[in-house]
């Protein structure tokens, strides 16, 4: 269940292009404007007034944003206004070029393969490759760290059946075949890639639930110990992904405003990219985690143009 | 360059639907009609044939070929008539279900995957979900010989970047990593899989050929004694369709009617899915290879609609 909040009355993609343009004029810019078109427009409303915007001023709604926007609010306001296949594709790509190289960085891959559908997966994939002129397979084996090459490689070539047809049979040897896998700490083994990374997300459901029925634990809290931290970090948020997304994006926003400062880039990805998708979802997540409400808490950490456009995208 | 020859005044799909039906109708089956329609239009036209007839007649132009047409020559019609992605999905699924498990078999998933555009080998997985609800990655899993899986698996999963980008360093440090794989008789490495399935096509002919500089041998003719007969023949296909598909085509067709009988399936497959791509060049690779012709071949081999039926799609 999606957060965003349409109008009833939408304006013509015209109308939203000449509130934008006229909101750049001038001595500064209208950020309340642009939050008020752009804010409440889903992906397809916002592919109309792009192309428009485009057509009417020969040049991009993107360039023209760069321009006039800065700081957090801007990279939000642009992350937005890209289309969703796009927009992922240059996360995916900002995190294997990032100096940093670790799960908290890779998570996004994780999370396009794992969270969202494979139709999108695809486009993504289409999109880097449009985009950087090289596939983002690729830029994960020469950028991502090297115990997780194997694994982000399987899930980002991934293109699962996207139904519920569960075998239980199949459900029931994977599940001995994780187990073994788990208990020889060999979790980079290709059967679990292939497993995590090919079977569909209610054939994947059973198999940790059969997991949990022979062996008592979850699977998750199984996998510990295997002698790669790296890699038991970023299976589990396959896992997680798979299970129940909210509650990874619940976690990665409560992780983004814990302690002192924000991790602005992380709380930016979760709101826009769940927006239009499950963001009611991850806010009941967060809620019976932290017994506190995730709008008070994106409230309270961040400030500005900023808080407003995420409040905007919150449904406020 | 294709072979199928498309009259310059084409019928409506309505006049080519009737046509059609009246073939159908009565005692027997007017074969040639069928041919004369079918065989002389591409992918785009009998997409618009099947879809007008169906509104037509109610009946799908597939099953209405069903019933009418038998042996190769009605498993060649109907294979022609199904569209580009459908038909292989089929394919490669006939090649997992078969109970002979060789590179024979399974040799037509490296065509798909190295010698079609990565759009069509996207478009194959999605049929093949929807077709039989599991990913074709899933079948090889099960099906497939177990030294075939993982080098399947991958180049199944690949969406190369569609582009002539040649980083030459890579090409000189891939030609030995992969020389590395070869002597220590590895070619199941994770790092021979990832070369051979994310690489684009430019880029790998580059480091065959830095290979061939480097260490003197063509990469195919070293890869032999690595102690796996059956994933060096398929290792040695994958190259082959990367560096001449035309070359690996005109060998199957000669494979195909060599010796005593004729592998209708395979003879079938060729001519149908390189007729609108490339078997102009099969035929000049066929000649260079036999010093006989690839047309006068096929007439000598087969026999009634069916011949007359492949003959046209060679151009006849």
């Amino acid at each position: 269940m999606a957060t965003l909040r349409i109008p009833q009355q939408i304006p013509s993609p015209t109308q939203d292009s000449e509130t934008l343009r006229k909101a750049f004029q001038g001595w500064g810019t209208d950020e309340k404007a642009v939050i008020q078109v752009l804010g409440h427009r889903n992906a397809t409303q916002r592919k109309f007034i792009t192309d428009t915007y485009q057509q009417l001023y020969h040049q991009t709604l993107i360039d023209s944003l760069r321009s006039e926007l800065s700081g957090d609010f801007g990279k939000a306001v642009i992350l937005w206004t890209y289309n969703p296949a796009e927009r992922d594709a240059r996360l995916v790509n900002t995190a294997l070029k990032s100096n940093k190289k670790g799960v908290n960085e890779v998570q996004v891959i994780v999370e396009i393969s794992c969270a969202s559908s494979p139709h999108h997966l695809l486009a993504v994939r289409q999109s880097y490759c449009s985009l950087f002129q090289c596939s983002p397979e690729e830029d994960i084996i020469a950028n991502a760290p090297p115990a997780l090459q194997k694994i982000l490689v399987g899930l980002v070539s991934s293109f699962r059946f996207d139904g519920a047809v569960v075998d239980l049979d199949v459900a029931n040897d994977e599940a001995d075949k994780l187990q073994e896998a788990i208990s020889l700490k060999q979790l980079d083994q290709d059967m679990v890639v292939w497993i995590l990374s090919t079977r569909n997300m209610f054939q994947l459901k059973a198999t940790f639930e059969s997991y949990h029925q022979k062996y008592g634990n979850l699977i998750d809290e199984d996998i510990k110990h295997c002698g790669n931290d790296i890699l038991e970090s970023l299976v589990k948020i396959v896992i997680r992904c798979i299970v129940s997304p909210e509650k990874h994006f619940a976690e990665v926003i409560r992780a983004s405003i814990d302690g002192w400062g924000t991790d602005e880039d992380s709380l930016t990805r979760v709101i826009i990219s769940r927006a239009e998708i499950d963001l009611m979802k991850v806010r009941g997540a967060y809620f019976e985690m932290n017994q506190t409400s995730l709008d008070n808490a994106v409230r309270d950490d961040t400030s500005g143009d900023y808080r407003t456009f995420l409040m905007a995208l919150l449904g406020e």
